[in-house]
């Protein structure tokens, strides 16, 4: 946004980059049990084998898709409509909600009423819903009431990517078990499956009956590893536009939740714009708006600021809130001795607030109150870790270890009003003590799906942490947690650009990937599979595609061998023509098939008889070349 | 090299990026107990902490420097001749080697006649050295006899990075243990356990006495974990002077060994100017030359051609050899299910030849005559594993395993000759099944070093796996590994360029000092500690300097606030001047100090007395803005 006079309600567009679809993919939807339930994968095709090594078809690879409908060329894409309310009909029919007159929040009406702010106002038209008094919309009320709702059944369908055809094809069988760290993982998902574990409380739905667009998702150990991406403005860069392009480029590249952060300027309105074009749950940390509205001073935040921020943000449409309800008085001056003392910045506000008025924080004292907004909209509990150890030295110290314990009181205390609840962790810890976070975090919360910045298992690589993160990512997923919040290269330093925020989803596509299969989540393989057979077999373009970035593998190729005919070679630029071990490894397959060879016939038998022929027939190593 | 043409030995220089001394860095040499025997260090200077911090000095910060004399303004760079021969001396005093009066390879005679090769040719002057008749010169026959090298000494001192005076200065104490898996991490390395640790072959020091310029380091899982840099043209890719650069340009980002890989013309020159100006252990796989020796036809290898090339090698002053031994002939037929069959070059090309002759490998049944040649320069065996898997769908099968088994016992023959030996290992694993890995490789090997390739934890990121296999790299490293040998972004898809080097080596440095943090290396959480305060302090170019990486640190922060002033303001650009989580944390820290506040008496006593005071006092948050 170039000049902020102009109505972003006539000139926002997407950004074109964002909505093409990736190459050799298409939009597939699988039907459900009723019309209105679609649910979108990425079908992603394969060219044959060549001749020589078998000429085989291959099928096509589905996978999750969350690029929503950017990616699916016969959606109309307008961000200054927005999507279309994909589950309006679903909240509407289970006659439990009602649509309000006017915004309930004052900040909201203010907002709303002053013209100063036309110009970059998303549009109108939509009225909030809420909860009929006394009524409960939350997906655990429902599920725990026995009831499998529409997006429960989406989830399921998505989770699965039809499991069971991968299976019926012997896709699965070269899949190694994996070792679970005590999840759950069934053989396939069902909808009673994941009703069951809302239920349980080991699953969430982040899905706000003001967010009709959003395609179901769940965040728990016994599905898909998740991965959020942080967007969000600050007080000293970006615009409205720059953040709805990183949503949409976030979610082509695999986010499956996005964090709006905005600090600074109009971030009502930033907000507005991003949930009405997300098809992702959308989360927020409310204290800093709330903050905000007091001028930055934290010590003037007071429970009516914050519990209005809460419902005018709940009446836009936000699926889950960071709350730092787990950042206690007592809690505080256990951090005076850190090498980095408080560094989440909610956690700070919330410090410095409790130290001020010497009094419990009044998040804490308020949970309940809280808790009766949640559940009025579905708005999830992502109970933020205030606490969060900001060094590898601060790591698993009483400050972040006795924050954890609260945030298990507070879990039990939503599950009382059947409020969804995800926790949050941290941080930078050493290898060798991410296992007891996760361990801890489920004794603590019972189980309550946990949702991690990183960890960062060094701190000596600022301009790297998605990598530092990535590793530790990796592993707590392969521990059990459920969502890893991503870290860019640009963590500690600055503001994540659009290729930042490429960097870091695909950081941590790899993260959760490598602990589905690690966990031994069924099917997780068969992409690797396939990625590597093509790979063998010299499938250039389906080695390309069948990648998270199929763009960068590509241009990476083509720096050393740019010409198309080096996408058919039998050889690539590591070794050239001459040295290709595919290449041998290819004929000494092809011989060892062709004479039957197993490991026993051939020390014991003909060996001398087949290995002349093999030179009479073979030749020279390359001579196809 | 635009011009081949042009004779290299008068127009080659060394890439001025790649001496120039790291920003706020200067070399620091520490003596020995020889005049000669100066360790060089890299000491990173910090600046004061401001006053409202608390205004003390920050000490200068040690770290490991594997760049050599490059970095050092003293020192005279001149890659036409060459780096000094820092253990000429040493070598020699010892009374077992003998000058020799030509090159004992025919290929080296031939090559060294050919007037057309001039041009690229780095100097004539130079003649091999040899273990006189019936001397092993090994750093591991010395250790065995009781004898502590010159090189034993330098690497104790190395290895120590004064970690007495950080002790005594209290930077230890905020170190976690570590959890170290069986490894023995002494408190400080006196030479005495160098010696030791060789003796028992738990470590190696890549050491042939023909590369006297090199600076001694030490393989082996109780010392600082190690990384590997491959560089190297091919048939398709890169000059010799791109290799120097890249050579220059990996160690000083942190590679402690270099593989030469080429496999394209002029192998055999292009190896002689690496070896000469490298400060660091210099690798190779000497099949891909034998190779082309025989142009390209890998049943037309024998061992006498084997043989001429790696004395060749080893008189150019090649430190450790990949050799891939392992791979017997009833090992091929194991491959023939797998999704990648052989990957390996090596491993494909010995298997080739297996099968085409139907006869155990050549490099097996010679494994003791190669020993021979190995303690006569002292080449380290780097045993290679050329049926590493190459998908995760292989990962720890029969073929695989079957190899290790099979180094194990060659591992045993080389330490009978008193050989040093490091075993190669995976390839693409998942991350529960890299530990398996490990723990196979200490017992069947006998905790020979182990050293490996990643693991990469899943195939479906091309373009990203330097990422893939830094996450499986940084656990196997904590497990026990000694070495990783680093993967670029390029993997799979081309020739790494010189970014992609500095981007895996960076990568690597990350996976070896989160293990060396998780195993609990004493000493290794200084500079995580050290940047750690500097960033909660606000130092911003103590964060960038103390990092591994501070250039791409200083131009990240610089593309969101570029102005001088912004590098000493007490907030950033995530969250801009008013939400300064690391500002609000030190006020409470203030707080909490200068009230003497701590656990018990906060809760108990007149916190509203000090609350109140506070309130007085403070004010408004962010008033010194």
């Amino acid at each position: 946004m170039t000049d902020e006079i102009s109505y972003l309600k006539d000139c926002a567009r997407v950004d074109s980059a964002a909505v093409e679809p990736l190459p050799s993919s298409r939009k597939v939807y699988v039907q459900g049990s009723r019309s209105d339930l679609r649910v979108p994968m990425r079908a992603i095709s394969q060219s044959i084998t060549p001749t020589d090594m078998g000429g085989e078809s291959n099928p096509d690879v589905l996978v999750y898709d969350t690029s929503g409908p950017y990616t699916d060329p016969e959606a109309r894409i307008d961000i200054r409509k927005g999507l279309d309310p994909l589950r309006g009909d679903w909240i509407r029919e289970r006659g439990d909600v009602e649509q309000l007159s006017r915004y309930t929040s004052a900040f909201t009406r203010r907002r709303n009423a002053d013209p100063t702010l036309d110009p970059l106002r998303f549009f109108e038209g939509r009225k909030p819903l809420r909860a009929k008094a006394g009524k409960n919309v939350s997906q655990m009320h429902y599920a725990r009431q026995g009831t499998i709702t529409p997006e429960m059944e989406f989830i399921a369908i998505r989770e699965n990517l039809k499991l069971q055809e991968a299976r019926e094809r012997g896709l699965l069988e070269s899949q190694h078990p994996g070792q679970s760290h005590g999840a759950s993982l069934p053989g396939a998902i069902t909808p009673e499956f994941v009703r069951n574990e809302v239920a349980q409380g080991r699953a969430i739905i982040p899905a706000n009956i003001n967010h009709p667009e959003l395609e179901p998702m769940i965040i728990g150990r016994n599905f898909l590893v998740k991965i959020n991406g942080n967007i969000g403005n600050s007080a000293v860069s970006s615009s409205i536009e720059d953040e709805i392009e990183k949503l949409t480029w976030g979610i082509r590249w695999g986010a499956d939740t996005i964090m709006d952060l905005s600090t600074g300027k109009h971030i009502h309105e930033t907000r507005e714009w991003i949930i009405r074009n997300s098809p992702v749950p959308v989360g927020t940390v409310p204290i800093y708006q709330a903050l905000e509205k007091v001028g930055g001073v934290a010590e003037d935040l007071t429970w009516d600021i914050f519990r209005d921020t809460l419902i005018e943000q709940a009446e836009q449409g936000v699926d889950y809130f960071t709350i730092h309800a787990g950042v206690r008085l007592h809690h505080v001056p256990l951090t005076a001795n850190r090498v980095t003392g408080i560094v989440s910045r909610g956690g700070s506000i919330m410090a410095k607030w409790c130290l001020a008025h010497h009094r419990e924080s009044f998040l804490y004292e308020h949970f309940e109150d809280i808790c009766q907004i949640m559940k009025a909209y579905d708005v999830s509990f992502s109970l933020g870790d205030g606490l969060r150890p900001g060094s590898v030295a601060d790591a698993n110290d009483a400050a972040q270890f006795g924050e954890l314990e609260t945030l298990g009181e507070l879990t039990k205390i939503a599950w009382k009003h059947d409020v969804q609840v995800m926790i949050e962790g941290p941080g930078h810890v050493p290898m060798h003590l991410i296992k007891e976070n996760m361990d801890k975090q489920l004794t603590c919360c019972d189980e309550a799906p946990f949702y991690t910045l990183g960890p960062l298992v060094t701190d000596i690589a600022p301009g790297y942490d998605h990598i530092t993160s990535g590793i530790g990512a990796a592993m707590i997923g392969w521990y059990g947690c459920a969502m890893l919040c991503y870290v860019t290269p640009k963590e500690h330093l600055g503001l994540p650009n659009k290729e930042d925020v490429k960097t870091g989803i695909i950081t941590y596509k790899i993260a959760a990937h490598a602990a589905d299969l690690a966990k031994g989540h069924p099917g997780a393989q068969v992409r690797d599979d396939a990625l590597s057979k093509a790979r063998f077999e010299f499938r250039w373009e389906d080695q390309f595609n069948l990648g998270l970035d199929p763009d960068t593998a590509r241009s990476f190729h083509d720096e050393t061998l740019p010409k198309e005919s080096a996408k058919v070679a039998h050889f690539c630029s590591m070794c050239g023509p001459k040295f290709c071990s595919m290449q041998i490894s290819q004929e000494v397959r092809d011989y060892a098939r062709a004479r039957d060879l197993d490991e026993n016939s051939a020390l014991a038998t003909g060996m001398q008889e087949k290995s002349r022929e093999f030179m009479e027939s073979g030749g020279k190593l390359y001579d196809k070349i």
